[in-house]
């Protein structure tokens, strides 16, 4: 599979041995998928397209979780070249995968890391054979199935996993926690497009609690935290991993929504303002509601999720976000997170190299226009 | 939760120890979605709703699997009241549950075990508050995230099991394979539909297939196998309890698919001809395919999959599927199906009591009208 190294910036880049890691998480995502599929064989060539699907999508991303689950792991004391936490890191972004599956469904998006996303694929199919019935129904079945097989998948991986039972049975642990929390944040994010408009203190609050539980925790903090738990670290250590990973990831998730309504489509590889055609309830959102007049809530109100918003729409509400002050009250709120993050970095008792490596994720993570 | 023994007939009721086993499932089915809400009521209220939904598809069902698994662990000699064959049969029935709440999106049912499936549910949580957007995207969002919610109280609960490493291997082989299997049979199923009035050999190879993995294996032979191999059965055993929970799975389906055409909607539980309406390409639509003239194919090339489709519709579909003789050639497999299970289950090499309850769960599965 593809390296993401070429992407990131010189200062940036993946180390050797991080580089050696990822490309044996690949191996291993690889390993699972060719299996999977000599069993598909048994049932019908038919269904081998489910796992095609799966494995392109596979050969995308960053493996930042994976890396941070490593980093974690690292700093607990793990061996570097050992196949635990390349197999937690495996499941980990097969975990990722099955969310942007489902994700892409009930966001209707049409890409996924440059391709066209799962549900489209199908649906492509559909109508390229001129099958009968709904093609966009086909590829939603086909696409909520894909998603179940790589959610199982990543389950059997970290299943797989075979370390001490005390540590296994921990990093389990949360690894559980981590699905629950990222699910019901997807859920809360769907239900603040659904009600809307509501009291801008709730509506802050509920975005609040979106960015943590749906990509804070799960990006940056559980990732860390499998890691470290996998190689057996007590609770001190956890805890300053935990008390760096939850600003990094909300840090980082904040600098997304920025990208989401300003950032240029040649280098997110989304439409300009896309979150704000599909009525993305961020942050920066409420943040608008809650300081501009009634004549800025009215425009919210009625351009924000609308799929037809044109160039000149997107850039009315560029204006309102700006005009209102949010843009730089968010951006302060960023650089107050970071400050939270470099000084959480400093109080983590792990080893030089670790905490050196910790440090270049964070940059990964925040200094990013893409 | 509520017991399923009073639904069945006199002859098929619960042994006082299937009893107890049912209501320990239930209680580890309970006792995992009351933590599941613990944990989401530090993330928001607002997501209660998800874990209400599984909860109340949890309580229906006839627990079927979970009893193949417990008589399955019997056989191989497993402690008539261990706790990790509860645990099992949890994790199993959570399997379910996530399986049917994902099917009822893509089949667009309304009604699951005689309430509102949960994507409806959400559904209908939308039009009674009043909020914006699709009332029916919102229900379908919902309704993806709770089944892969409960995809992972599934898995969840199958690595609490603990046993012995070897025994738990073996069944998380056999778990993991299942859920592949289950998945590449719905996606076929799906796909039959789409391809619709292919070669009529073509046809009803891939409704065998369908069967086989969507349903045969996976509601007998699988957890048959997987609560013997946790009790740590050899290969001879776990053969020869495959060699009857194949066929039986397989009448039991087939059963399932007269039913879901002839049935009767107060015994069934669902509309009259519902399978048609759904365009279902069951093997018994493949036999009358196969059988019937170019008149009948056009017929059912036409009505089968008609959401429209009336009674007087359903009943001309009903006489196609009489004439062609189709459903006796189909009742004649059946009866061929069940002879073979009858086989089976004399060369298996468990306990008199435990092939007796063996023989009761195979007329369970048969002999039913709902």
């Amino acid at each position: 599979m593809n390296s993401p190294a070429h992407s990131l910036a010189p200062e940036t880049a993946l180390s050797a041995q991080e580089q050696r890691y990822v490309e044996a998480v690949e191996r291993v995502l690889l390993d699972h998928t060719t299996r999977q599929r000599l069993l598909l064989t048994e049932v019908s060539l038919d269904a081998l397209p489910l796992i095609d699907a799966i494995e392109d999508l596979c050969r995308g991303g960053k493996r930042l979780r994976a890396l941070f689950a490593y980093w974690g792991w690292r700093c607990a004391g793990g061996d570097p070249e050992a196949p635990e936490i390349v197999r937690a890191g495996a499941a980990i972004e097969l975990f990722q995968a099955a969310a942007l599956i489902h994700d892409d469904i009930i966001d209707h998006s049409d890409t996924r890391r440059g391709r066209p996303s799962v549900h489209r694929r199908f649906q492509g199919a559909h109508e390229a054979e001129g099958w009968r019935g709904s093609a966009a129904g086909f590829g939603e079945m086909a696409g909520i199935i894909a998603g179940d097989l790589c959610l199982s998948f990543s389950e059997a991986v970290f299943a797989s996993i075979g370390t001490q039972p005390a540590a296994s049975g921990k990093a389990r642990r949360i690894f559980d926690t981590m699905r629950t929390e990222v699910m019901a944040g997807q859920y809360l994010d769907g239900l603040s497009e659904a009600i809307g408009g509501e009291d801008p203190e709730v509506a802050l609050e509920r975005a609040s609690t979106v960015i943590r539980f749906k990509s804070a925790k799960y990006s940056c903090e559980h990732p860390l935290a499998i890691g470290a738990a996998l190689a057996g670290a007590a609770e001190p250590l956890l805890s300053q991993l935990r008390g760096f990973g939850l600003p990094l990831g909300e840090a980082f998730q904040l600098r997304d929504d920025v990208l989401g309504v300003f950032g240029e489509p040649e280098r997110t590889g989304k439409p300009a303002g896309d979150d704000l055609r599909e009525g993305k309830r961020t942050v920066l959102i409420a943040l608008t509601e809650q300081r501009g007049g009634p004549d800025d809530a009215a425009l919210l109100d009625e351009a924000l999720g609308d799929p037809e918003l044109d160039a000149a729409g997107i850039e009315r509400l560029r204006e309102v976000i700006r005009a209102t002050g949010a843009l730089t009250e968010l951006e302060g709120i960023i650089d107050a997170t970071e400050r939270q993050v470099r000084a959480a970095l400093r109080r983590i008792e792990a080893d030089p190299e670790s905490k050196r490596a910790l440090e270049v994720m964070a940059s990964r993570a925040l200094h990013r226009a893409s």
